[in-house]
């Protein structure tokens, strides 16, 4: 049985050695963070040319601090990591983050220097997390080893990133632009010890966590992890993106984190039999795991769909077939319902156009009626509702839908807007406050809906 | 020979039928579009009711217009279209915009209805666009037939869409959030006449359009489309998406603009003989018909690649390779400047992973190292440059790409960026004024960049 991974995100104490007194280093921003974040252990800044760094006493080597240090933190460059990991080791801390690249991924000397890493952490029983990352961002544990700028931005959604610039690039647009909040990133480089099976494997009892997205590069130990993917993916989703698909990426792989290609037809058959859902852009991974963050799994393939124009309303039927969605077979008194809501020339359906509706009673009551109806049909498994929002065509009272959804937990609604982009991007921060996922266009709405319908039946949980 | 449909993008006068005094209203908006657009020529409201619409004097029918009217704009119900078409026919009006829903899309009764319509339009010599759609908007003629508002918004895309909604939600998209403009839009409707390759050959010699945009839901004489979209496309790209591809699809497509299905495999093959590059997303159909407003198609498909992350640069080798490009082989001179930009310790390669470069002597100087040494190089015929824009790697001269850009106009240059959304949009909005196109991602750029080699294929200036 390996050391639990857990004091890499809930450390009482942490030794950043190679902490720096120049704002913008590595070993600054580092430091930075954890003040910033509120970490509550203790931080021990490890510099012998330094007494102190940001108020904070500094040492000159981890051994000379008089106290247990649970986490620590490698900035030095690659030539001096061995030593100070030898420190680490005879110090006792049983945790550690090598954030410098220049190991297997580049020379025969790197990948020497990694082995020697590699023993004394084994020897010693110590875990390690990298070369060549960023490593741990815990915002629950307000703990991070990152040299990336981390705002707290607590939510439910983990990653699990082969690299650090990668992590902090997602990381950033998440902050910034996302309306949901991350629980764990885990960095894990060249993966000389703790690997992806080992993420997988804290991530499936982490409270905090409610979704997991990978960036994979290669896995070491494939067969690992299949088995521990195949555990944790019945409890979590899990959604992959796996690069080095083809000879250019394999070979771009290789030089970056010393990923071994493999044969991605095979690594494909291997992540579906783990229950992973594969992603195949690097937006998509966002995307889907901010539909799984705020709506349910849909318990079946049905879809009623709502469009603002009737050349989207095809769109989004295209969207749905081949994305293996049916449009649901609406109830009778669904389509009752419709038509009192339309002008009396119109011929209501799935999709349901309903800009007839809207020039008729107005947005709000439109869409109100359009989607409680869809909710409340029993043919109805999840909805797609489009909206186009211009001015005089804003929705005035949107908490109908939220309503509507909470009411309905196992019926997903997926939001797509379109028009005016001001007032788009003000009703997306508006209903994704209310854990109502909007997009800008049907295929994408229908696209996170069809994943999340592959989530059921890896969960078993539908047809 | 059909009459020209010039008139109708560049009429000294319009007959609205419909007119409304009641703001908000089709009839009211479609006259406010005008004003507000500075239309040069006259406006003859029409409305039985008023004396005066907006500050215009109003007739009680077209017949009491003293004056020629060269475009006839009905805006009444459909059950009184028939009588307007006839008024206008007998007036002499040659060119007329129908703009109500009703009629072939609806029964048989509205079928028939729009047959009457066309034996008058065929009686008078007379072109129609419609019915059910919102007609036109021409940004250089400063008019406008539709009721969804319009800005002046001048720009070199044009686009033919099957429908009203759809017209004006991309419209409102482009002018709110794009940092392009439109020249014309042509809203086709149920294509009682004026047709997609009608639109097409007014478009090919239109010298205000450089690309054209298409969403198609049916084809009513695919023989001619193909001729004529054959010769089109060896001038202008264009781009369609062709919705009702699927059972569903078609369904929907049929009770929205009538439009019988056709086997999907076949009308591929057709437009891929007419030269026609078949987009398959929403979202893409704005993204690409950027690049081609922004950038020159490539001569060759040999890409050189700049990347913020090793990471990012997988995914860009595995999307260039995926979409039928390759990583250009960079000749020595230009490795050696990269080399020269870099710590020393740093492999360089294609991608080009410019972080190190970044770190060692700042985003500005790398970024202009990179570009400018890919610009330079004989192996290069295009660029993929993505970015990092965060709190301190922001670029502080941005110059340098559009000038290495325009001394090589025949190389393509397509930009991505992520990190700090705001940063972002900032960045985008500037580098895109300067007609460097930017993504948010390496996928997203890659297809926009291989959808301007197809194009270079088909008009013969690349293999």
């Amino acid at each position: 049985m390996k050391t639990s991974l857990d004091k890499f995100f809930n450390p009482k104490s942490v030794a950043v050695v190679g902490a720096s007194t120049t704002p913008g280093k590595l070993g600054y921003v580092a430091v930075e963070n954890l003040i910033r974040l509120g970490y509550p252990g203790k931080i021990f800044p490890v510099n012998p040319k330094a007494n102190e760094i940001q108020g904070l006493k500094a040492y000159p080597n981890v051994k000379d601090i008089p106290e247990p240090v649970d986490v620590g933190l490698v900035l030095v460059p690659a030539e001096a990591v061995v030593g100070v990991v030898k420190d680490l080791a005879e110090k006792g801390v049983k945790h550690t983050v090598i954030i410098a690249g220049g190991f297997s991924e580049v020379d025969e000397k790197g990948a020497k220097m990694q082995q020697e890493i590699v023993e004394i952490g084994r020897k010693y029983g110590m875990r390690i997390i990298g070369p060549n990352t960023t490593g741990i961002v815990s915002i629950p544990g307000r703990f991070s080893t990152t040299f990336f700028k981390v705002d707290y931005n607590p939510g439910s959604a983990a990653y699990i990133a082969q690299t650090g610039n990668f992590a902090s690039i997602t990381f950033r647009w998440i902050v910034t632009r996302e309306n949901f909040g991350i629980s764990r990133i885990i960095g894990l480089g060249n993966k000389c010890d703790v690997d992806d099976a080992d993420a997988l494997e804290y991530l499936e009892s982490d409270p905090h966590t409610k979704v997991i997205a990978m960036y994979i590069e290669g896995l070491k130990d494939g067969r690992r992890f299949v088995e521990v993917a195949k555990r944790v993916s019945k409890k979590k989703p899990i959604l992959a993106l796996k690069s080095g698909r083809t000879p250019a990426g394999s070979k771009a792989a290789m030089s970056h984190t010393a990923s071994l290609a493999a044969d991605d037809a095979i690594l494909d058959a291997a992540l579906k039999q783990a229950g992973v859902i594969r992603v195949n852009n690097y937006m998509d991974l966002v995307n889907y795991t901010k539909a799984f963050v705020f709506q349910q799994p849909p318990k079946g393939n049905k879809v009623g769909v709502i469009t603002p124009s009737g050349g989207l309303g095809v769109i989004s039927a295209d969207a749905c077939q081949l994305l293996g969605l049916d449009l649901a077979n609406l109830s009778e008194k669904t389509l009752e319902r419709f038509r009192k809501a339309s002008p009396p020339f119109i011929r209501v359906g799935n999709p349901y156009d309903i800009w007839p509706s809207v020039t008729y009673i107005g947005v709000d009551e439109a869409y109100k009626v359009g989607i409680e109806a869809l909710f409340e049909d029993e043919n109805v498994d999840a909805i797609i509702a489009g909206f186009q929002f211009t001015e005089g065509f804003e929705l005035k009272d949107h908490r109908f839908i939220s309503e509507a959804s909470r009411k309905h937990p196992d019926k997903p609604i997926i939001a797509y807007a379109s028009s005016d982009w001001v007032l788009v991007e003000k009703m997306r921060a508006i209903l994704e406050k209310e854990n109502i996922p909007v997009y800008y266009s049907p295929e994408e709405a229908a696209q996170a809906l069809a994943v999340m319908y592959r989530y059921s039946k890896i969960r078993g949980e539908a047809d």
